[in-house]
């Protein structure tokens, strides 16, 4: 059995939406998506963009986010194909921790948490595919690479990209 | 450099004294390490052991354990040598995430979050050596393995043993 890799935040989690959605909280302004495509995380909002540095600390925001659509079916299709570990760069956010356990328990329950790693640095985790939305995580890993798509990675074109969960869907299953 | 993947409990932490102080503290009976020799753990506890399960879903077991001895000074000096990381079977207690992080970021401050991994199987990492209480980790390592001595693994015999840290100071530097 292959071993994938898959990561939370843009993958299986709307993160940008949640930035978004914190951001318009804030500061009354609705930012679209297309605004932030070829941006660093955070960069594409206008201005009080510090407080993007913010959002992440604060108490819920890892908990309440969206799942990405489609991304419950297909996973759960890949965990009986593959040997399926969830891997997420949590440990800068301490808070985000048990939120992103109970978020995967709520929303992926099909899962185990003998499948969940969260780390600091993904260059300690091996297999056979990883699915990432950072390219510094993907240029760590020892197999097949693909980038899913985000606003902030549009601009990066050295991976085998995967723009959606059908995708996903297509390429692994 | 060579990359040197490392437990929390029962190796840095003191694991097993926690035990035995919230056992002591709830049934008011002081267990000798030396009855918990070759049993597996929560096993050598006289009579409620069922507890042994509980002690660690509770508020602070994790964040309270104790250093064990020469732990700070040695790993301070692997973390120049090798690229340290640490790997600790955390998961199955959603509580003891954040506690963890507290505990390695007042007790080894050398360290950063970068290097700390919190998984559900130790399976999904790998690098060159590995220091576990736990049989079962070392045998999904692929790298060279150390047991180190705790009263549950004393009967155990086939993997290179480090009795305490100053014997892996001998070893690794």
């Amino acid at each position: 059995m292959k071993r994938l890799i898959v990561d939370m935040d843009d993958v299986m989690a709307d993160a940008t939406g949640q930035f978004i959605h914190y951001y318009e909280k804030e500061f009354g302004i609705r930012i679209e998506r297309s605004v932030l495509n070829g941006k660093d995380e955070g960069e594409g909002f206008p201005e009080n963009h510090h407080v993007l540095r913010e959002f992440p600390y604060r108490i819920n925001f890892f908990r309440t986010m969206k799942v990405n659509e489609n991304s419950q079916e297909v996973m759960e299709k890949l965990n009986r194909k593959y040997e399926l570990f969830i891997v997420s760069a949590a440990m800068e956010f301490p808070q985000s921790l048990p939120e992103k356990l109970e978020w995967l328990n709520e929303h992926f329950p099909f899962l185990t948490w003998k499948q969940f790693v969260f780390c600091g640095s993904k260059a300690v985790v091996y297999g056979d595919y990883m699915i990432d939305d950072l390219p510094h995580n993907l240029e760590k890993f020892n197999g097949e690479k693909f980038l899913f798509t985000a606003p902030h990675n549009m601009h990066v074109n050295r991976f085998g990209r995967l723009n959606n969960w059908r995708e996903v869907g297509e390429r692994l299953l």
